[in-house]
């Protein structure tokens, strides 16, 4: 996350904004960003969402994820938001999708699904 | 559908919902619904509200599906609410909920994100 | 399983076929079998090789799967093998394929990769 | 690919393999390779095993995909290898499987189940 910039900008109960800011190098010269960091950011504001419902020690470990890549991921900058659709006590589910941002629209650019474990330390 | 007795119980641009009515024979002796019928219907409600969106002349086809089952379908009846959540010229992006009905009470089941392909006839 | 006549026809340790028979009443009046079946097949297929890896005690409940539907499923018979691709203490994952069967040729009609959870009983 | 110094090591028709060679700072202090570029690499074999089997002008684009996290990512260098499922004139769907390389050892680390569109210029 630091070292591609991504900032959380909204955490909330079960619910997790991610924002990738301006000025960023990771878009290739056509203007694009990779497939490969708009999946890492929908998967850490999974991670992140379901960790604002997962138990006080616990930590997440993402299990899986499937993504759809909807439109070309170009932009000024880009935003994630992920929400659980499920908690459990072993395994949370949670949504997101990413959009782009161009003069204050947004255009939705990926989706995905994904499935968390909580990893809860061994006393 | 016909042979599960479901039926399309809405029909908008772009989501559809399907309900599986009471009385089905469809539970096991447990009074859970199988999870290859709850795909079922998660599959069947994306296809309509695909083609919902689709090119008049078009019939659709699932590409594919991810489906997170998320809890034990036990109900007396069932829904599966499906949106379009992105519609191409060839492909089509859908996510689905299905949800268990208990005395007036809705739990969501399970989840399904699936891609379905516009078929057009060849002139 | 009984209900579609679906039988076990192979049991390995983290390999399992299942075959749907000559005779089933499950396709559509145009020989194709529906998704739902195929995919039912293929979890299942799933299902048993996760339990033949699973501790001996332990139960096994689909988490999720995703599955890509490849060709229409017209066939004679229809048969779903199923791998083990790594078996952890809580979770599985697993291949599976789905051929049909037509005059001695099987062709490749549906795939599925699926995450199981064990689950074992509380003393 | 350029950027995180991944090579194609071997493409045959229908199955590639791409290597991250020894010395990448893609690694976290704990030596682990973020799931992100796992995941790049899997798509990017997946693609190019896709492109190997595509008409003479097309061009491939990843419509999605699936990935299982099997193991955390943990070696000197990590290898995807992607085989094509079904090759469609539209569609083609492959897998790939990730494995961490450790003194001459592989490790399955991921594995993904990925649908590829052929974008055929228009003449």
């Amino acid at each position: 996350m630091a070292t591609i910039r991504a900032e959380l900008a909204s955490v909330t109960l079960g619910a997790v904004e991610i924002v990738l800011p301006f000025g960023t190098r990771l878009t290739q010269q056509n203007g694009f960003l990779h497939a490969g960091i708009i999946t890492s950011i929908l998967d850490s504001a999974c991670g992140y969402a379901a960790l604002s419902v997962a138990p006080e020690n616990a930590e997440v470990l993402s299990v899986e994820f499937k993504v759809n890549l909807l439109a070309p991921a170009v932009g000024e900058s880009f935003i994630a938001r992920a929400q659980v659709k499920r908690a459990g006590r072993t395994l949370t589910v949670c949504t997101a999708d990413a959009f782009a941002l161009n003069q204050g629209n947004e255009k939705l650019v990926a989706t995905v699904q994904s499935t968390i474990m909580n990893m809860i330390p061994q006393p």
